[in-house]
């Protein structure tokens, strides 16, 4: 059961620093899995629109919701979008700035963002979406009303054509600039989370669940 | 002294939440300052593109970098762009799955991609995104050559129409929600730096500068 590798099209073919492409599905499935937010790009009224935006990848779909009212949404139901998800991994010193770069892991895909109509695929999208953040959430908490559905935009894109680009590792420097004395490096940069802060208005006696505790750093 | 107010436009007027925008120019100022890379929409072949990227604010200009083999880059030049920046700053949990939401600054900046092409300009503006990240970097590090600058796209983009959006504080359940036995606040999210780490053909006795070690946490 081996997934096909991404598709190359002109647009996913790595023009620049092919070696930091990576075209087996798995590492697309590992940076989507990881990071927290994506950014959505429509185009509207001719000009490029770019929303950042919660998500959630299902097997070969990722799903975006968003407010019917948000035109962002609007712009991008049944037309071409590009979502691209980025982790940024580090900072890395070199010893001439034009060497200078970062660390990252970035997931872009392209296609056309089909909306989700379907009842039964809508929940489930939802479901995936507070999921992603949350393992545990969608069941522990109230399930959304009729209304609160009808507000809610729900978009899938295929993961048919996408790239993904990863640089990692020290700097690359000039063989020539090795003989400066300049420090060369990496800074690490990371995401963490931080204690539970409770509503003010939680009802007394009511504890930060396993499921959300497990964020803590 | 006092900055304009930013501009109102069809697409940066914010139709939902209102509440979260912020029309000064300080808050603008503020949120891009904070964030360590935004995202650069384009549009190429009629479709988006989006695109993470270092970038810097000076004055009322934000400068991108980015090489002349680019792709988005060379989509970008001259054309309409978004350049788009988010702080994600918690995970807000609520009582109903509809309410949950992220705390978040973002900017989202529209206008025309000027290629910078004024030596003086073009000089100022690779300092700036080298010292955004790292305040003294630039002087410390080799400069660049003629061929390295030759390479490198500058773009500059201005602050013209642009929209924040902030969300900040718990969550904002339903008044009847609030009888659940469902835990509800903010599990905060923050992005941190780790220890310098040397490049392995570091020659020895080249310590980690004060400027880049002040990034370490």
């Amino acid at each position: 059961m081996s997934e096909p590798d991404l598709s190359s099209t002109p647009r996913t073919a790595l023009r620049r620093h092919a070696e930091r492409g990576h075209a087996d599905r798995q590492a697309l499935y590992a940076v989507l899995d990881a990071a927290l937010i994506c950014h959505l790009g429509v185009v509207a009224a001719g000009a490029p629109r770019v929303l950042p935006t919660a998500y959630a990848r299902v097997g070969d779909t990722v799903y975006l919701h968003g407010s019917t009212a948000n035109a962002s949404y609007r712009a991008a139901a049944g037309r071409e979008v590009c979502v691209t998800v980025t982790l940024l991994d580090g900072l890395v010193y070199a010893r001439s700035v034009f060497s200078h770069s970062m660390n990252y892991r970035s997931a872009m895909i392209f296609g056309v963002a089909r909306p989700v109509t379907d009842p039964p695929e809508r929940s489930a999208a939802l479901r995936a979406i507070t999921e992603h953040l949350t393992p545990g959430q969608w069941s522990y908490a109230r399930q959304p009303t009729r209304k609160e559905l009808a507000a809610t935009s729900v978009l899938a894109l295929p993961l048919t054509e996408a790239s993904v680009k990863i640089r990692a590792g020290g700097p690359s420097d000039e063989p020539e600039d090795h003989a400066m004395d300049v420090w060369a490096g990496v800074v690490p940069v990371a995401v963490v989370f931080g204690a539970p802060q409770a509503d003010a208005a939680l009802r007394p006696g009511i504890g930060v669940p396993g499921h959300v505790r497990r964020h803590a750093s």
